[in-house]
């Protein structure tokens, strides 16, 4: 019922009565006063004025399952929320969650990881309240090879969710890193579980690690990291954030279904692309090289043309591509 | 101490003194007395006669970690074995311990399986002291685009194994179950846990499972399954079979290691084959043909000569092949 409350408060043009609340929710006048008042301690600023109602002047910057589902519009993607204080890792928690069933869309946030990893196990810095440790579980039907495709989808809807949010203009690191001012602001890392005999998917887990309001990292990785808050100077309210990656998420995932390839992103996605025309180096393992970077093909690859003219498909897992001078 | 004694009182030939039990544990008497006490227990027949020591008479067909591990004559594969007396199925441990860190060979054994599944769900029939229910754990550095090649290994390394300890001839339904007089006896069920953006295998569960001393089946799998007891006539040591499993999988394995595909173990499978130079149905999702199976390829798939002479390589995930006029 908090949810409920709760989003026709934040839907609401200023107050609602008691009374509606009470007859939307089939529930006493005793119960929504119990709910106000929970929602209060949580830190919800709630004016309560006889004969209007309530009116929600401010929320806090909280995560929990009310203050998520409250500011949700997805048809799927999270119709499931389950949240953490505090928990080792989001996709940990997501693929023990899958393994015992849990439903396609089911969303696991918590409010701070002890053991979050990235690409090749950095670990993600973590600090209470000021970032996002998000997954999500999807249970597709194309085939695994297909897959791959899901993280550069992941990348290109969490680009258009903070620059919807926060008026950023952020980039993407092929594959899959989002970038502002060269420095990177979130980290995705996506993880499948399949049958080999099916050559069918059992699930993917998206993992979404935005920093948002931290105010600084350590000096090992200040010159790479950097959050929303340090690049907009504003603090940016976290719930409201995850409830836009998941609307853009849902809508690019239903337009790669259509065509089970990039072809519907792929404009939008290199139009962000950090190394658009610029040299790149390729740690390929068979031998490193140099080349331009002709932007990402409707299969996920990223177009490289070498120095003799050469024309070169790179397929994310293989191999690592750095700016010719520096990490972007 | 358990696995210790056992081991020792299998590999004598005659009696081992109660001496030399104590001198190579480093225990005392009265130590050694009581796990012989313990054991005798649990159903195994040990004569102890004096001044000559104790001698292992007759085994039970139980299934313990000290039974399993006593019989076991690998190097890595089974180091570590984790028994349940049931559990819902070996995969879903497996798959629970993969992700809590259980190293490269971890065992999982249950006496009995209470949701075991089959490919395309199918149930597969459990009886407590009948079955193997049998799931090891591979991390393997090879890419996963090999990784679908371990079931055709396995289904290789089981067949041979029950050959050893049985006498019986097994054939192989490509691509991985096991067949004794047209009925299936084994079937196997391989998963895979991966990282998408690096494009490397966390985890693949190989699970077995054996109709081994079972007495009948439902009527309505009568006539397509089989125990090796039914076809044998001979009840079969369980933990001795899953040991020789283990051998003859730790040697495909290693051999498959060398060449990253089937080569060395190809002459041995096709000659094992079901359905060699015969004709089969081809149950392709874009439309079922008949053709005759000319045996598998390095690469694990099924070399199906159409009846206007093409060539067709079929892989495992995506068809399924059928005998013209039956399930083989």
């Amino acid at each position: 019922m908090k949810t409920e409350i709760l989003t026709m408060l934040r839907q609401a043009d200023g107050y609602v009565s008691g009374q509606e609340l009470c007859d939307r929710l089939g529930v006493s006048r005793t119960a929504v006063w119990k709910v106000i008042g929970a929602l209060k301690e949580e830190g919800y600023e709630i004016d309560s004025a006889s004969r209007r109602g309530y009116r929600l002047k401010e929320s806090p910057d909280i995560l929990s399952e009310s203050e998520i589902e409250s500011r949700m519009h997805t048809k799927w993607l999270g119709g499931k929320v389950v949240y953490f204080g505090e928990t080792d890792s989001t996709n940990t928690q997501a693929k023990r969650l899958a393994e015992e069933g849990a439903q396609h869309g089911t969303l696991v946030v918590a409010d701070m990881q002890t053991a979050g990893k990235g690409r090749r196990g950095r670990s993600w810095q973590q600090r209470p309240g000021e970032t996002i440790s998000m997954t999500f579980i999807l249970k597709p039907e194309f085939a695994p090879d297909k897959a791959s495709m899901i993280t550069l989808l992941a990348a290109h809807s969490v680009a258009v969710a903070i620059e919807k949010v926060t008026g950023l203009s952020v980039q993407i690191k092929w594959p899959n890193d989002i970038v502002i001012h060269k420095k990177k602001a979130v980290g995705i890392l996506t993880e499948m579980s399949l049958s080999l005999e099916q050559d069918s998917i059992h699930y993917v887990v998206v993992g979404i690690g935005v920093n948002v309001n931290s105010t600084a990292f350590p000096d090992e990785i200040a010159s790479m990291a950097t959050s929303l808050f340090m690049e907009s100077g504003r603090r940016v309210c976290r719930s409201g954030l995850i409830a836009e990656i998941l609307a853009c998420f849902e809508a690019d995932y239903e337009a790669f279904l259509q065509t089970e390839d990039l072809t519907r992103i792929l404009g939008d996605y290199n139009a962000r692309l950090a190394s658009l025309d610029t040299q790149v180096r390729v740690l390929d393992p068979k031998g490193e090289y140099t080349g331009v970077s002709r932007g990402m093909n409707e299969r996920g690859e990223l177009i490289v043309e070498k120095e003799d003219g050469a024309i070169v498909n790179v397929y994310a897992g293989e191999v690592s591509v750095r700016g010719l001078y520096s990490y972007v």
